[in-house]
């Protein structure tokens, strides 16, 4: 495979996360996006499907054979199950792929437990969890990654600087439509979600899988998502009870420091609102000692098609072929400021 | 005071609390609407402007010598501390109140810890705290009932029944703009809520001194608050962990029992979205238990306006006038389905 | 047929017509619900499909030998085309029928222009156009009622009083998202319609029919509609340019005169916004001269699944069974209010 | 004056507009942000005040004489009348300006008419109307350019094309709440707006003489609008009956030949959301012939904040200091494109 791995192909550039995948890496000053897939929209431009996103490359079918001699990376934005072969026959082919989907985030057990029979689980020795900040260096070096639920984000990023803290954690999540996909049905008609806030995946939620992967100390997680009137964005509530009391100095001190040189997280000193991150793909998190109590609460907001998937992909996918982490997601402006 | 306590006034109808509570005695079969006051609208009809609500009664300055002629009860939806003022001269002239606000629903003590001075506070031991389904025959004798919070009404319904299966546990609210009342201001502002989730009365929100004075048992209560971008409705999401375990059938059957014969409450078998109960004056409760993690989660489910404010209160003055406790809030049908 | 026409079942009661429609005669003081159909649905309850309306009925398969045993009126909420025959099945079975759909409303010619071929031409003989205010006394005799489309509602209502003054005139519809009915698709997903207008049916709204069929007088008629991020409502706003001119006052005496003793229309001072009459049946109707160009402007709102349809209906339905017609849709004294 | 009128100073950087305004200039690759003014939230990040956008200037009072040190040009979103001074003050201190208010976009008899007394007639002569795609050349000259309106916008660009077709226009405007201001009051109230749609400046609206005084040949305009509950977003539905027939070929290609070297309009195929061009400086533009009655239909979307006010400032900017007029508004891809 001779091409440069700058040249970027997006599979399932129609699906909301996988159409802002596509307008990023357009609009990127050192990726070119180079082929765009879509199942029933074959020959239309991605901007018919989505005006908002100026991307005038015509939907492909995903024919790897020929995306592959146009590309030498690629973003698969495909449901959980359905990305495993493609993802597998572009490793095949040589290009680094970021994976949305579930499909490579799990071992196998987890996966099987949360998700259903793996379909290629030899590979999932090979992936690395796109958590960037927390797996970075591994991450550079990695031909596959598995780009993180947008539930499990917002709620990792809430949750590394404390998990010595306790063994029992609970993540209250508001989230919003376009977290559910493109897929209309019932619960995303427009009357259903309006002038409504309605749990849903009640009992358990997949993307608490990724918890119990990542932060192995907490024995106890309980895990609930609400799905609120508005398009984009998520707001994790998470509570936790510290072992031994902790200030509100100590606590904030410990984000700061943890966070102290990333570019996209901001530890900032009011409980932020998810429109604070709105398209952009800032986390915003706010760590709290309630005082009647005790209590750790800590608030963390981004945007679920930005931080929770796209723009994570792209943050990882920079990485992955020797980019600046915050290339085109970040003004040069941006940039300077994050190093400073 | 010769009047007959059918016969209500409303102080405060131009809030929304107020004119809800206005347009339902309007409609009322047995209550008769006798005056409405506003501060700065006088002069205008109700239905001038809350069009909605056809209420045709003009809006009087609140001159109570004047207006205690005319009504033998009153709901008062002032704000705290502007309420108990009007509800002391009311209550000397004879007639029954309902108080909206806070003035009358917590101990002296507490008052002053969560709000400021009591501005009467010689009134309180008279008041009875206005959760009908935990105090109704104690309401049915009284002169002056302490209409509850509308974030505590949620969380209250929802904890009743399991209080004694623990000592600590967690109210995640998500709320609808109307609670914060009618005032403008940056927060209300529709630009400010559209699109957004965001954590408000962050470290203490005023309603958890409700949940203190009722749940004694609980000693550490956590209270966060979110205003979500709609009208009206309150999702109530309740976290503990039972002391001894607890199976789901034996969770549920707790609420069936406890609240077997209460014409308002719906304990239902999914989680209920806000949308359930809008414009109605039930709380819709479905309790789970977490099989990972075996904790109790309790969704509770109100509109902010109705059983969290003017609904719950004209259930009250249903009672302490000697009406069926369901009047103007149910059809005929309804009390018949709630007898049966 | 000996079943009292009070006892009245509703086909179709799981889309949100249908389902108002239910929802009002289970409330209705003299009308009795004795079914309730739906497709898939059948054996939940509706209020297990529409927790907000209390109708604990069970959803039937449409077996109309069964459920004509136990009705004598109709109200039938199906899709054009599906409704026909039906209505047909239950005329035959002695049953009065109010039509939701577009089948009844039209001449065949028309309807064959607008929709496709008729599926029972020989019954729009029978059918009453049902825009009440229009065509009350027609209704009071009729055995089927083809209830008016909504946005044909809202255009009418502003047009009868001055139809006369022009050959020409502009419908622009600002519609909520109910009205494109419960169906999912990418039109009605969340995150197509929030943060959005959107124009639909461009060209040619089916609706227009209605107003060629009604103002024969007009004979240039333009007709646009837009979809907007609201649940509920019709905005329509109304321009033409009359042939002589006309004051403003003599204008609002016009409105004021023609809907004189009308129950359900409110011939307001200022232009109304649609919240103004959400989950009311009343229409709201500001008529105003435009200053600079002599043009008239006329807003018209409803609630589309109110007046709009189910509402209209059960408006309908009480005429054609000899009530008074605003049982079920008024309170007492707004009945005492409209006769006075 | 030394300073490079590359760097940008934003007055009023603290209101919608203002704040995107400063936003994209320190997005901007070639034009530098050197100060940001507020009122009363001075010494505050401007980042602070509106967390989206990423400016981490400190909001500094408008102390002219120093900020005039620092900026060869600035941006000037203050409320009308307000504006004139500092415009004035700043043209004197040799900037080059783009005022976003309405106090240099009229004659004076016109303001005067629609406003209020001119504050500083004699400054009007130099002010060029700043509708980019009409008046470039004038705009490249211009010391003082006043931005349109952000209806005006919408309209004046559905028009241009076929001004010459009629006399008689109706405009009319759904139009979201931002462009209503920052100000908190009833008509801006989440409550208010959310589940309505309500006609505003009933009778004329002030964007009308915008219209007027650059279509001089149209001397019948009705100009209607429409608040709708989005948050930015205009849709201008444009109606007009043409002298002579015109077929939709004819009319698309007027479009597509008025506009054919644009960089920043849209010509459409179908008519647009305004979701298509949210967070956008494009104009997506949609003409249509009515079959049934041979009037033209045009629609026009645009984001209000963006080709409606702070987008098309920088555009203007652009071109006064002698920029690719896309720069910082389009990507390098977009340019090119445009270009091609």
């Amino acid at each position: 495979m001779a091409e440069s791995n700058h040249k970027v192909a997006v599979f399932g550039a129609t699906g909301y996360a996988g159409a802002l995948a596509a307008d990023i890496v357009w609009r990127h000053p050192e990726l070119e996006l180079t082929a765009v897939t879509g199942r029933s929209e074959t020959g239309l431009r991605l901007s018919d499907i989505h005006p908002r996103y100026d991307v005038p490359l015509k939907l492909e079918e995903p024919i790897l054979d020929d995306i592959a001699e146009r590309a030498g990376s690629a973003l698969v934005a495909y449901p959980h199950k359905a990305a495993a072969p493609t993802v597998d026959a572009l490793l095949k082919r040589g290009l680094k792929v970021v994976d949305l989907s579930a499909d490579f985030r799990l071992s196998q057990a987890a996966y099987e437990e949360y998700y259903e029979p793996h379909p290629i689980p030899e590979l999932l020795d090979q992936a690395v969890y796109g958590l960037t900040e927390r797996h970075r260096e591994r991450i550079k070096d990695a031909e596959l990654v598995a780009n993180p639920g947008c539930n499990s984000t917002a709620a990792l990023l809430a949750l590394y600087p404390v998990a010595d803290l306790t063994d029992d954690v609970i993540v209250d999540v508001k989230a919003g439509v376009s977290g559910a996909g493109r897929g209309a049905n019932d619960k995303t008609h427009f009357v259903s979600v309006v002038e409504n806030v309605s749990p849903y995946s009640v009992g358990r939620h997949r993307h608490r899988a990724e918890l119990e992967m990542e932060l192995t100390g907490l024995t106890r997680i309980s895990f609930a998502t609400h799905l609120i009137p508005l398009d984009q964005g998520i707001l994790a509530t998470v509570y936790l009870q510290p072992k031994e009391p902790i200030t509100q100095e100590q606590l904030f001190t410990r984000f700061t420091e943890y966070y102290a040189s990333e570019p996209f997280i901001k530890v900032v000193k009011n409980a932020p609102g998810v429109r604070d991150v709105r398209d952009t793909n800032f986390a915003a998190i706010h760590p709290a000692v309630e005082q009647d109590t005790g209590r750790v609460i800590i608030y963390s907001a981004i945007d679920n098609l930005w931080k929770g998937a796209a723009g994570a992909a792209v943050q990882n996918l920079n990485l992955m072929v020797g980019l600046d982490e915050g290339a085109g997601l970040l003004t040069g402006q941006e940039i300077n400021n994050a190093r400073a």
